[in-house]
This record gives structure tokens, sequence and C-alpha cells, in this order.
């Protein structure tokens, strides 16, 4: 398990290298929803996205001399950003897999970070298999995305900022692709927040976590289709469900035109560029899926902006 | 003249009421221009722009009986939501006359704030004659979009916050319209920040506040064209004119692309929606027009985030 001092190490690993990202609010959607939303703007992180935080965290975390030997992570794009900039701020060398159809501005960036990048075929190719193969001819330390302590503390300390400097929040809302962000998010919140309501969200058309849920067992689900670039998990983490399946109340879905409606949202109101993968617990706040009840304080994370302007505008011309 | 202490005086009237925008930072531009760029995000600021600072800080040091018979205002967008939301704050009737081609989400979002709206042809109208008639027949204080001690007091605090927030600075850039942003920012960096250079920026094709500079007076120009709608000025103000004056080292000027390309790289690198107006200082830094000498520190004001969605697509589209 993870839990709340893994967090409070991650911070202290994590000071002065990530940004202390604002929490942005948004009187509209708090009139709309009838509570004080809470959003923790983590498109405005280093990489644009919180995945540096657990990429960070499990490098300054790993043995010098074996980190010295390289490092290798798979990722839909985020994640290899979050690795080649924590390899490049501990001068070491990264190798990352990222799928060929990874959005243009992901690769670009990977590559700016100065990380050696290899594609696969996302809908063909067992990225695992070869990652762990590579790592292994290599003697590469593997990041994971989000099965690993370190990671998941990692990225805890987003929602540990977010109460922090705003208070314990009623209700907590992450976006859910392996498990990774919410398992940290809910360590912390249950730990900080009395009777807080935990809610991961996860695209319709994603939904392995949720039906790994009503099975009560992790079930595998052919490879999605989604918008959501950052999500398209086909299974939840072998150390994620778990703790996720113990820390959240429940996995809300949200359909492709919900997202691209929170992302005009986040357009209009906030003047956020949000990525779909980063706005699926405000589409599911927008589209009055989330059981509020009686809360007062919605905490919520804006996980990434890591979208193209091109694409951007189709996905809009397109809802 | 406006001074330090009015906008000291603004600052206090303002606490609670206007959000402390965050100062975002880029690595890449920094590394790009060879210094800390401190970027002052006023596009988060509630209403979309800064003008909420100027607009209630007028209308708060305004005697409450002449106050409740109401206030107007003429304005391109942003002033006219400032004023709008500063009004519904002081629970007061607004009259708001704005050009009948402004942005669409400037014309909702002031009518959002319960404002009454009148529209006039932007190009063939003088809307400061209208106003001046509307405001003397119905009994309405007038808020100026610039051309008041208390507007530019209020815009003022922006800068103010950002020098608290992150210590003096070297260089400081602020788009110009009609000057208040410009004349409240070069009050504060002038009296707390020795040694530093002021630029305002405007678009090559709205160079009003340039040509007179070079004139040494007020000069007026045609009608002019640009995708920056906040920064159609025809004529710099009476009263922001001469503190500009006194204050201001230089104005640059910016194209059309290059303030396409800076709300491109705003949008791509910092996840922040930015409008043309609030582009033009970035720009002027992407372009390398500013003369940085041996500036460590440049502060500068993204002073609005209020573009469409589908302007935004449409202007990447074309440059």
């Amino acid at each position: 398990m993870v839990e709340l001092d893994d967090v409070l190490r991650a911070a202290r690993r994590l000071e002065g290298v990530v940004h202390r990202t604002p929490v942005l609010t948004s009187k509209t959607l708090d009139a709309d929803v009838g509570a004080n939303v809470l959003m923790k703007a983590e498109a405005l992180q280093r990489v644009g996205a919180f995945k540096l935080r657990g990429a960070y965290n499990k490098l300054a975390a790993t043995d010098p001399e074996i980190r010295s030997r390289g490092v290798l992570a798979f990722s839909s794009g985020n994640h290899a950003q979050g690795v080649a900039l924590a390899a490049a701020l501990h001068r070491i060398h990264a190798t990352i897999l990222m799928p060929a159809d990874a959005p243009a501005s992901k690769l670009e960036a990977t590559l700016g970070y100065g990380a050696e990048l290899i594609t696969y075929d996302r809908a063909g190719e067992d990225r695992e298999a070869i990652g762990r193969r590579l790592a292994d001819e290599r003697g590469l330390t593997l990041v994971h995305p989000y099965d690993d302590p370190l990671v998941i503390a990692g990225q805890g300390t987003a929602t540990l900022e977010l109460v922090q400097d705003t208070g314990p929040v009623d209700v907590l809302l992450a976006p859910v692709g392996g498990g990774g962000l919410l398992a940290g998010a809910s360590t912390v919140v249950r730990a900080l927040c009395p009777d807080v309501r935990v809610y991961g969200v996860e695209p319709e058309q994603a939904a392995d976590t949720k039906l790994s849920f009503e099975a009560g067992e992790r079930v595998e689900i052919p490879f999605p289709e989604t918008i959501a670039d950052a999500l398209m998990s086909t299974m939840p983490g072998a150390l994620t469900f778990p703790i996720n399946r113990e820390r959240v109340d429940a996995i809300l879905t949200v359909s492709e035109d919900e997202i691209v409606s929170a992302m005009r949202f986040a357009f209009e109101r906030m003047k956020l560029v949000v990525e779909p993968g980063g706005a699926v617990g405000l589409a599911a706040l927008l589209a009055g899926k989330v059981p509020l009840d009686d809360a007062a304080r919605v905490g919520l994370i804006l996980s990434g902006g890591n979208v193209d302007p091109e694409q951007f505008a189709r996905l809009l011309a397109s809802a």
C-alpha cells in the first residue's frame, strides 16, 4: 500500500522542482453546481501535466548508481514527458516508448527534453512487454506510468497541495486511466479530509476501472477508442486497483461530447487549456453526474493541458 | 497625476473582490530570451481581463448616493464586462455601450452580468459622444475605460501584485490601447523598481500611442484594423498620455502574425488562453523586439483571455 507519509516524503523531494500550481475557481461553475469547486490546475504544471511528480519522485528515490545507467518508460505521452524531464534534471539518459499516433505535441516535447524515442503501434503491440524486455537488455530502470508506489506517492502531491492550500474537501474528483493519480489522490484525502467522498472519472469508452469495480476484480477491455488519449488504459493496475477499491467510493463515466463541453467551458470561462483526459472530472460535474448531496467543497484535478491547437479546434468543431 | 499611494488605496478596495492572479513562468521562454520572464496572468482574472480592477475601484470610491443612480460605460468588450460586474457587486444598474461587432463572448458575458446593452457602429459613430450624452440625460456616472485617475489606479494593482509577489523587475511590458493599464503599471514600477525600463506594446496597425510619442503630442489615427479588438484606440487618453510620456521609455509595436504566434505559444507551452490584445507583450518578447540589454527579470502583463474558441481557431489557421 501507499500511505500519507509516502506522499509527504514525495512532497519534500519535489520541493523546488515542480510548480505549486494554482487552484482555480469559477463563480459561474459554483452557481451552476451549488458548491464551491476548487480546481487544481495541473495543466499549468511543468510538462503540462501532473506526471513529473511521480516520475521525479521515483528517480529521486532510486539508488544513484542504478539510476545512472538510465531509465525507460512507456507512455501515451504525458508520462513520457514527465520521465524525460525528470531524467534530464537528474542528468541521466531516458529511453521512451511512445505510441506512433500520440499527439505530435507530446512526441515533440519528449524529444525536446533530450530523450531517446522509440515508437510502437498502440493497437497491435504490447508496450509493457516491449518495455520490460528493453529495460532488461539495457540494464535500465523502468519508471512505470502508475504501478509503482513511488509514482503513486508522487502523483498524490498534487492533491496534497490542493488540500494544504484550500483546506479539506467534501468530494474529490480525479481522472482515472491506469489509476496512479486517483490512488495518490484518494490516499491523501482519506487521511486528511474526514467523511470525504472520492470519485474516479473515466471516459465511457474506456471504462476498464468502472467494470473492474463492478466485477470486484481487474477486468481487461478491448483497446478503447476515445479522444482522451491519456486515459486509454485497458485494465487497472495490479497495485493501483486494490488501493482504489479501498479508498474510492465509485467510478463515474462521461461521454466524448461531455468531455468536449468541459474543454470548451475551461477555454471560454477559465481561459485554461485542458486536454480531453484532463477534463473528465469537470465534465462529470457539468453533466450533473456527480452525487453532490450537500457537499459544500468539491476538489477537482485538471490533470493536463497537452492538446495541439489544431486538434483542439477539430474537437470543438465536431461536438 | 496618479501616484503609488492611489494604487495602494485601490489595492485595499479590491481586496477580496479581484483574484490575486498567479504569475506564470516558462523555462522555454526564459531560455529563448535569456532572462527570467514573470507573466501576470490577468486572463485568469474575474471577467477574463484586468478591467474589473479599475471599474470596481472607480465605483467603490464614488459617493453612494450618486452611484446608486446607475453607471454607464462605453467599451470594446473587456471594460464593459468589468463595469457590468463591478455594478452588479455594488447592486446598481449598468448601461453599457458596445460596438456591434465585438466578439460574441464579450457581448454575452456583459449581458450575463445583468447590464443593459446598447450597441453602436464602431467605425462610424463616436462612442464617447453617445456615452456622455446618455450619461447626462439619465444622471449616470460615467466609468471611462482609461481617462480617469481611479480607473488608472485600479489597473495599476495588477502590476503592484506582480512586484509584491515576485520582487522588483528590470523591464516591464504592458499592452497599450487607451493607455490606462500602462499608466497604472508604469506608476507602480517607477516607484518600486529602481532603474526599471518600461515599454508599452501595441499593434503596428493601431500605433496611435507610438505616433503620439514621436510627435510629442496626442495624434489621432484612422479607425484601426487589427485582430486585437481590445487595443483599437484611435488616440491616447488626455490623462493617460502625459503619465505615460513621463514614465514609459518607449512604445514597441508588433505585427498581426507576431500576435498570433504569441497566442499559439501561450496555448501550447503555457496552457493559457490569451486574447490578441493580451498577447502583445509576449509577442514583442518572442519576436526579439524588446531591448533587453542585461535585464535579468522581465515583468509582463498577459492582460486578457476573452477570445471565442472559434475565433481562436480561425486566427491560428490563418497565420
